[in-house]
């Protein structure tokens, strides 16, 4: 094929980068709330869910506290009627003063009701089960008779002057006229908001968005949504619910809860930071994500897992040489995300055999050494060739950019080096032939 | 509010559960691949990247039988230009004969091209940066070089009769005009398929599926998307794209990869189980996850993360009371994925605070004693009451269960226990006061 059939590309080399933001919210969204979205942190209740979860007094305090330091809006809690010391602890972060809004989270009958009324809470978070599923499984009643129970349940807890949410379970099992009916009914007597649960984690993100849109339609009131984790989505189903008109999401530090969890706190603002950048660093502190993981991490005899967003041991850490070279230039070529947003650091891994010269390059200045760039790349070389043959720790590395160093501003040991003998190659004891044509990016 | 205003609801008490499956493709999405994906695993390429990777020759080779036994389509190997020994471990596993494709993954370039086509493999992968961000700052090349790159790149490949896949990085942070105009230029030559990378991991579910209806109007050949995991994105994104067209997902084991990785396998498995069982469930061996799992795992040096889809140690734990019920009653309440699909087993959490009557009578079955429910409440309770005050393991609640069962079984007890003595709640030195009206199902 010659080039003329090629399509010319016009490049506009003075066009600016990044002139405008292409993960923010989508304007054809009309209800989105990406820029305008609330947390509620359900860690103390969904998360003493979590298998290994069992919060004293004094930790459920040390949480609540640092969520509400964090930024949160709502600290949700585990039902007063659970046991004796789920209510005592509730009455107790109650007390705290905390600015979060308080709220607990109980079964949709007079029972649960009257008990949460009198804890102190700012809201009352009210649920059932709606699918076919647990209509047959688990309750066993009837829409009518759960409309029933919303009402009665409603009414007593705004009579009370309290915030009261109405939510169904396994909302995505259940039939969509029952739902639409039901938050039809409740948001005309004046529930201030509807949930959404992805109980079983099954929704995927398109679905979620539709659900949102038609949702809206019906109700005047606030949406709140809760996604397990089950499928890996909950991130995702979190955000395009935002994008189709939710308000509210459900989160946990380490999204900790039943099974495998809910949308995680940390994984939700980096997912957020990206779209709608000045609302969540002026609202949050998001410096604060590692210290609160690693409060709840210990809490729950859990580490943070290895992959995790922002987090995660190598959450901005740079390893192939072509990456490393990039981020060098420019960290945004590699990164969406900004570590110093978090308190962090990010790394350039060139101790490894996918390393490239630049990287080495930058160590080289960071050990304020003077090398040229053919003498940096010949280094490079033989960093790699030891790459090849066995793990690199930082330690080999700086090893062998000194010997090579000293190689080549020693006197004595620069005409050894011309006069060919390879010193520091046979000192890592290297069986490998010579490395012809090393690629040093990528 | 009287119940004249809520509208009936109409009961269709008889229709049946699941008849049909409400997470399968969407069908609007004509051109989905929901049902008939592929997958290329990238644990040798992407992986490798990650920052605790180094395999040898012999692990190598270990990783890639297994992953061919699982069933993927494609295996994905390092450059053979990063490195003497990448080139020599290409060689080797294009000789093992799997029934796996090997591709090789290079730069656009024909110097790396000359030595891809040399070691064996079934396919080439070519990419090259298309962003504003990688062209200013990493290649520093203009579309139409890349245009006349890929031309001279794809053609030789394919004179070679290997496949050819030609991918942009950095995907979503490019100009549309460019990347289409570069996919239809490479498709009208005869690439065997396109990539779209979301290379620093930003993009979001709806966003990839309106870009991938868009390149489906603008190619005929398949269509491979990688998708970095840094907003948590990376599973869903995988998803949304196969409802818009896409073909083929990049994966790796546990998802390693660059920074906090790709999309992962397992968890992926786990999306598209609930949306194609029949599908997934014949074409891939799903009770080989955990030992892949564990074998790169090892392999990196790292833990599978207590959350991770399926194999999280509690990916299949239900704590609180009623999930506990319902989940006896029929795990498909609480259950979108089936744990024996993968090998593995649901685990009912009885032995803490938030437990229930029905999960407790669960265990006193195992036991094989002999109580009644209203026995069973009343046991539930004592468990509670300690579980309120500490972690409570399975020994606790088996010895409880036991003490009250031979309590009321044997007749000199019954007479202390009905004259009031409570003998086994102070042998727990409770010194709480006794829970007067206990719920059991929160």
């Amino acid at each position: 094929m010659s080039n003329s059939e090629f399509q010319q590309v016009t490049e506009s080399a003075t066009e600016t980068v990044n002139s405008h933001n292409p993960y923010g919210p989508n304007p054809a969204d009309y209800l989105s709330n990406v820029n305008s979205f609330q947390l509620i942190d359900s860690t103390l209740r969904e998360g003493e869910q979590f298998a290994n979860a069992f919060f004293d007094t004094e930790k459920k305090i040390e949480i609540a506290k640092a969520l509400d330091d964090f930024g949160v809006d709502y600290i949700e809690l585990t039902s007063p009627v659970a046991s004796e010391q789920s209510r005592s602890d509730c009455e107790a972060i109650c007390k705290l003063g905390l600015k979060a809004k308080i709220l607990t989270h109980i079964r949709c009958h007079m029972d649960d009701a009257k008990v949460a009324v009198e804890t102190g809470v700012d809201g009352v978070d009210v649920v059932i089960g709606t699918s076919k599923f647990l209509r047959q499984y688990s309750h066993g009643k009837d829409m009518n008779y759960i409309a029933k129970s919303a009402i009665e349940v409603i009414e007593f807890v705004k009579s009370k002057g309290i915030e009261i949410r109405f939510s169904s379970e396994d909302s995505f099992r259940s039939d969509l006229v029952d739902l639409l009916n039901i938050y039809k009914t409740v948001d005309k007597i004046g529930v201030n908001r509807v949930g959404i649960a992805d109980t079983v984690g099954c929704a995927n993100p398109r679905q979620v968005y539709e659900l949102m849109r038609t949702l809206k339609t019906v109700v005047s009131c606030d949406v709140e949504c809760h996604f397990h984790n089950d499928t890996g989505c909950a991130i995702a189903n979190a955000y395009t619910a935002l994008e189709g008109g939710a308000k509210l999401i459900d989160v946990a530090v380490l999204g900790i809860g039943e099974r495998n969890g809910i949308t995680p706190l940390g994984g939700l603002m980096a997912r957020m930071i990206v779209a709608a950048p000045e609302y969540v660093k002026s609202k949050y502190k998001l410096h604060k994500i590692r210290d609160i993981e690693n409060l709840v991490a210990e809490a729950v005899e859990v580490n943070i897992p290895f992959n995790n967003p922002i987090t995660g041991f190598c959450a901005f850490t740079h390893k192939a040489g072509i990456h490393a070279k990039a981020i060098l230039a420019n960290p945004s070529t590699y990164e969406i995300l900004d570590p110093h947003d978090f308190g962090l650091k990010r790394y350039i891994h060139f101790a490894n055999r996918l390393t490239g010269w630049n990287a080495i390059k930058s160590r080289v200045d960071q050990l304020n050494l003077n090398m040229s760039d053919n003498q940096i790349k010949e280094v490079t070389n033989k960093i790699k060739k030891l790459g090849d043959i066995r793990p690199l720790n930082i330690d080999d590395v700086d090893s062998i950019i000194k010997d090579f160093h000293s190689e080549i501003t020693t006197p004595q040991l620069q005409s050894l080096r011309n006069s060919g003998v390879d010193d520091d190659v046979t000192a890592f004891d290297i069986a490998q032939p010579p490395v012809k044509k090393a690629k040093t990016d990528q």
